[in-house]
């Protein structure tokens, strides 16, 4: 066993490719993708073994591959993916620190049986773990760290290729978003092309132009649903790897209507198979959430059985339980039901969220709450003005929103909600009110039942009020007897914090601006 | 017979007080009061005829008086009422020009009998009769004048007395409201306290300062509720000549909660009879509108059958049938009851309208939307953009709106929506769309069922657009193929107007702003 043993190191540091001195540098913040018996692997890091198996007939359909981690008494069994070239690879992140031993198993007798062993350890400054639900309507990472997303959408992020995927990514960076809603299937970008395709064609491409890529058409190419292409995955997948590195979680939606090749519609088998594939490929990724569909219910070749069978799929494929929601257009999906992690909406009409969160139980998005913009389309045209009120509604009701931006290009270049520049003004309003969040120190913000104006907050801790279109001059606060409380005036739009003179302690009467779109937040003196 | 007629025309000249010369000059304007053959009752003016009867007892409750108005075929039985000092009243309203002879009735042998005649004579210019429902969701005079309520809530213009009551009426007729919404019976006024009483006191009246006339408090004060009081409600009905010589209709309020002398729970026999009396007294005025009640289910002293039996009361006892609502806080009453004229809501959820419209089946006031302002409740506290906005929202919803506010003033002087000062910016944008709309020659406009961007028109004719908070570069009019139109930009705060150059006709490209809460006016060519 020995022998297979080095055979596995071997292949891991041999068949990765593009591994760079710097990319090496970079390492403390990139997910560890070998196992160096040296450096060990971080927690909740990605841990890679690289095995060479067949790579005649069809290896997609035809070997299965996969591998048990082992830590004392626990076992974690883990499928692995096809790379291409005769390459096997299985993705493991430990969320434990200690010496983990695995052994493969396949269908394949060349790739069953290899064992091996890595070093799990502590996680490093920055690295919080996944992302989970915490606190009933809130989330957390896996250290305890409260996680308030303040995301935003750029669907043709991890395919469009250079250079918007790096102009997305220092967009996203430089705003502050933490989050981003992207497709693994491609969509159709007008005059640009995806970088790769994710099935393998069945013939040449058709020459440059000669396609219609357009919502709703029908491409003349054909492709061979039975042959993932792992070119097209290593591609999205580098970019999920630097949404890691920056600390961005990577909300995946694995199917959604945009489509010009048929992928929406290619029949349960190829989609399992490809669903299957992706959290194979995926899951290792920390920062992975899955987002079953984009607006699922225009996706009119599929039924509910099959909406709720690729929950199940992904819910019992994903060894680590990443966060699992699906997102509608006209009609909600039954967010209640056991395998939606959280619900994710199409909505603004955040004044319902209490009846929503008691029927759910769980946290809300509210993902697509229209784009600030000024395209014709009705969705795609907020002032920046309303999309930063959009999020002060939601987060004063006890949930959460996204962000998205149409503004229309003249140079060809795409719009921020595929990928490439950030043109609108409310990204670092939408980011300022979650610095301010997380300044606060609490887990998560709670409504209550029947505001005067709107807030939230935590009981006897802080509270958040959000005056809406209220001109207030003067408020009373009805602020708990117990305790003393400092207030600070906050303009959200000109992003600025005025101190209230003075330590408070039950009915508060304070002056306040007389605009609108004010807030004040409240915290324990 | 003859002896009789005579002392009923001295009587109506002897004993109206107050005539003047330059009252009688503003006779054009004015409802006519007097039967004076020379001159004729306008069409829908007002005839008076007075009486003296006994004065002993308790004329409000012993006597019974009234008077049978014939002309031709046709006989309508009026109800007269007691003016105090042995003087009784009877008013008339003719809709139909021509001589109508009258005979008087009464439980009282020497105010029976008495007949006349007057010769009602065509109605004046600026005299379009009363206000009724037209076009299924619409108002519109009786001579067939489109009228389109742009009013606004001044509860004690009536009863607050000078100079308050001129100050209100000079404001609505520079700023162009043609509507009021106004309590019959009086309301606590703070430091001011009304003209007059509606009852007659039993004792004294208490010292200045002594009684506490806060809202919801009791008042030390005790009245006979059996004998109205006919100085309060000449001074009120003096307010409602004054708005009816400015063409503005009044709509009396019969009930509300905010009382602080026990009026708002009186019994079902002093109710009854306060109705009758009002009734009686103020339904010859063609500019009357019949409120049951503002927010009546905050009068928790009355049940639903209460309120069904006072607008039958209303109802039965109003020769003319003018226009009928009652307006609620939190609780809806059912506007589909057969004598709900209308619907008065105190709601801005214009979203709303098309179910509300369809199950009621009548046209909708949203009378409350809260109010510009700057106080400290939540109601009071909307900026004038967000009341301009809602009254556009309104109009492209195929409803109406109704104005209110309450701005903090710091010299005592009362609030505009009890009387007085308007502070306020939005009034002028207001009365804008009224004369906008008045100009654009429609019937009333009506919503499509799904707009894409909300607007409302007459199919064919015209069309007006809201766009609301989107932020509209462009957009492709989707404008009927036959037929070609002109269109205008109109920015609703600046109050605005820019022609787009050229005719249009089927779907039509226009470059818009871009900014948030514009309009597009488009009229046939």
């Amino acid at each position: 066993m020995m022998d297979r043993r080095e055979v596995i190191k071997l292949g891991a540091g041999a068949l990765v490719t593009g591994i760079s001195a710097a990319a090496a540098a970079e390492a403390e913040t990139k997910p560890q993708r070998r196992a160096e018996a040296e450096d060990g692997v971080e927690q909740w890091g990605v841990f890679e073994a690289t095995l060479q198996g067949p790579s005649s007939g069809n290896p997609s359909v035809d070997v299965t591959f996969g591998a048990r981690f082992t830590l004392e008494h626990r076992t974690v069994e883990v499928t692995g993916f096809y790379d291409g070239a005769g390459v096997y690879k299985v993705r493991y992140s430990p969320d434990t620190p200690g010496r983990w031993t695995y052994e493969t198993t396949s269908s394949a007798k060349e790739l069953a049986g290899h064992t091996g062993a890595l070093d799990c350890v502590a996680a490093k400054p920055g690295n919080h773990g996944p992302v989970g639900t915490a606190h009933q309507f809130h989330f957390q990472h896996a250290d305890g760290t409260p996680y308030f997303p303040f995301g935003t959408t750029c669907y043709a992020y991890g395919f469009i290729g250079a250079p918007w995927d790096a102009t997305t990514l220092a967009a996203l960076k430089r705003v502050g978003f933490n989050k981003v809603r992207m497709c693994l299937l491609p969509k159709p970008l007008g005059v640009r092309k995806p970088v790769a395709m994710p099935f393998e064609r069945m013939g040449a491409a058709l020459p440059e132009g000669a396609e219609t890529l357009e919502d709703g058409g029908t491409s003349k190419e054909r492709f061979d649903l039975t042959r993932l292409n792992p070119e097209y995955f290593r591609h999205v997948e580098q970019r999920i790897e630097d949404l890691l590195a920056a600390e961005i979680q990577a909300d995946v939606i694995l199917f959604h209507p945009y489509d010009a090749w048929g992928f929406k519609s290619m029949g349960a088998e190829a989609d399992d198979r490809y669903l299957r594939y992706a959290v194979a490929r995926l899951s290792a990724y920390r920062n992975v959430w899955w987002s079953i569909a984009n607006e699922y219910d225009l996706v009119k070749s599929k039924s509910m059985t099959d909406w709720d069978r690729f929950f199940r799929i992904v819910q019992e494929s994903d060894p680590y339980s990443r966060l699992r929601s699906i997102h509608h257009s006209r009609v909600p999906y039954d967010h209640a039901k056991p395998w939606c992690t959280h619900a994710s909406l199409q909505e603004y009409d955040f004044e319902k969220s209490p009846a929503r969160l008691e029927a759910w139980n769980k946290p809300i998005l509210y993902d697509e709450i229209q784009y600030e913009g000024n395209i014709a389309r009705r969705w795609g045209n907020l002032s920046p003005e309303e999309m930063t009120h959009r999020f002060w509604r939601a987060i004063v009701a006890g949930v959460y929103a996204t962000h998205g931006e149409t503004y229309i290009t003249t140079d060809g270049s795409p719009v921020w909600s595929d990928a490439g520049e950030l043109r609108g003004m409310s990204g670092e309003r939408i980011t300022y009110l979650r610095k301010l969040l997380e300044r606060t120190g609490t887990t998560g913000l709670m409504a209550p039942e029947r505001p005067y104006y709107t807030n939230a907050g935590n009981e006897g801790q802080r509270y958040l009020y959000y005056f809406d279109f209220h001109c207030v001059g003067e408020y009373e606060f009805p602020l708990p007897a117990k305790g003393s409380f400092k207030m600070t005036l906050i303009d959200p739009w000109a992003m600025t914090e005025t101190p209230v003179p003075g330590v408070f302690s039950g009915k508060s009467k304070v002056t306040l601006t007389g605009k609108p779109y004010m807030a004040v937040l409240i915290e324990k003196a």
